[in-house]
């Protein structure tokens, strides 16, 4: 595996892979893998011929009073991991964006409710960096982990309304045994907050075995949700559309429950499928 | 020639020559083709295999009380152009966007002035409708014409921040023999207005004479151009650094003189090299 820190030398590997038509994989991370992570890298390792993974904990997507400067790293585990996982390019710019970088990419409505109601210019960061590295590693399918339910649908809007030249694929969220998603951010967690931080997954849960036995109000099932969960500030409890996002009345199609919480200063994430 | 009207013929097509290692060359334009821009087609044929024009009138990058419904049309006239001009593909979208498309793309900074302050949201428009046309169409190369300055810095940044695989090039100015910019708007022109249009490239090509002659104070090389320019509202008469648009005080590197100007209802620019 090579690592490869300048993204014009990512992008020339790339143009030389393409050039002997190979088919190149990428799973964009922020670093601090897990086995979520390495899941992706497994999903798409025997559908491509090439496989990058990027390690980039981008400042765009950081709100001023969100925990950039402390995010979590370890390049070397990462390093290994990416490794024992088959990829053929360990990417981890520090200068990802050019001088004079001028450029943001906005996806309008999909990133309004949910998370982008409380980060805001948060997704823009998204879209853009994924925008540039999708650019620069030249892929031609991307893989997102479904933790991040509207991110991975702000991206694929993204791709397909910019025509860009490959597909975008959603990965199974993993959790650990006791069902908290697995996150990069678990680790700020104390012992008493991680159990409480179950709760998330539990009101899910709730709501997927009530959708289940037959409930089809939403309100209903959000109560049930919200009931469940035990954390210091919940941001949303919410049904809607798997696909465009829009908040659900009725349970009627295919869709997603979402949460956002607090527990200490831990901001969690967390969704289910529903019906 | 082949005519195409779908998003998705034109990238199905352009899969199928990329495939074949086949160059493709992209001429954007808004239609009412003149001779500028059969010269940015006669420019990229001999570098490409294959080479497509479109024609696309892009609502999203005219303001409330701008000319977007009157803008001049001419299928036949550009069908022909584009065929004499040796082109591979006409590209004639109706509905350029999808269903739901909500992307758009900024470029900070460049934007800010010249045109980018007489027109709010006119290089977002611009900006976006290119990066869709060139994921659409899968370019490796789009020309653009120098005439519109700005816009040509806009899109080559855009290009550039996104790392999208394609190079950006600029067209020549084609003028009339008078001097005239040549211009689809042009045809808006009274006999009256248009003699009193030709003042904007006297104006250019006085600073220009000037600059020439050895003066290289900006504010000097302004008053002259802009005594000469007998327009009905001139928007901006400046010079600024030719690559990164930032006005200068002092002629003392690469420099481009614009203008923008109404003559009558009729927006015109135009621009010169300087130094």
């Amino acid at each position: 595996m090579k690592t490869l820190v300048e993204p014009e030398a990512m992008a020339a590997l790339s143009r030389e892979w393409r050039r002997d038509g190979l088919r190149i994989g990428f799973v964009p991370t922020m670093g601090f893998l897990h086995r979520g992570h390495v899941s992706l890298m497994e999903r798409l390792r025997p559908e491509v011929d090439r496989l990058v993974v990027s390690v980039y904990v981008n400042p765009l997507q950081f709100g001023a009073n969100e925990d950039l400067s402390r995010y979590p790293r370890d390049v070397e585990g990462d390093s290994k991991k990416c490794h024992d996982a088959g990829a053929d390019v360990l990417f981890l710019p520090t200068d990802l964006y050019p001088k004079g970088f001028s450029t943001s990419v906005h996806v309008h409505g999909l990133t309004d409710g949910l998370c982008g109601a409380f980060r805001p210019g948060h997704f823009e960061g998204v879209a853009t960096v994924c925008a540039r590295l999708f650019g620069v590693v030249g892929c031609d399918v991307a893989i997102l982990g479904e933790k991040d339910w509207q991110q991975l649908a702000v991206v694929r809007r993204m791709v397909r309304d910019l025509a860009l030249p490959m597909q975008v694929v959603g990965g199974g969220l993993v959790r650990d045994d006791d069902g908290l998603a697995l996150s990069s951010r678990n680790v700020y967690l104390s012992p008493g907050e991680r159990v409480r931080a179950l709760s998330l997954s539990r009101g899910l849960f709730a709501m997927r075995d009530a959708a289940a036995a037959g409930e089809r109000d939403i309100a209903n099932l959000v109560t049930i949700g919200r009931g469940a969960i035990d954390a210091d500030t919940v941001q949303y409890v919410e049904i809607v559309d798997a696909d465009d996002l829009v908040p659900l009345a009725t349970l009627d199609r295919p869709a997603r429950a979402l949460v956002a919480a607090y527990v200490g200063r831990t901001r969690l994430i967390d969704n289910v499928a529903l019906g």
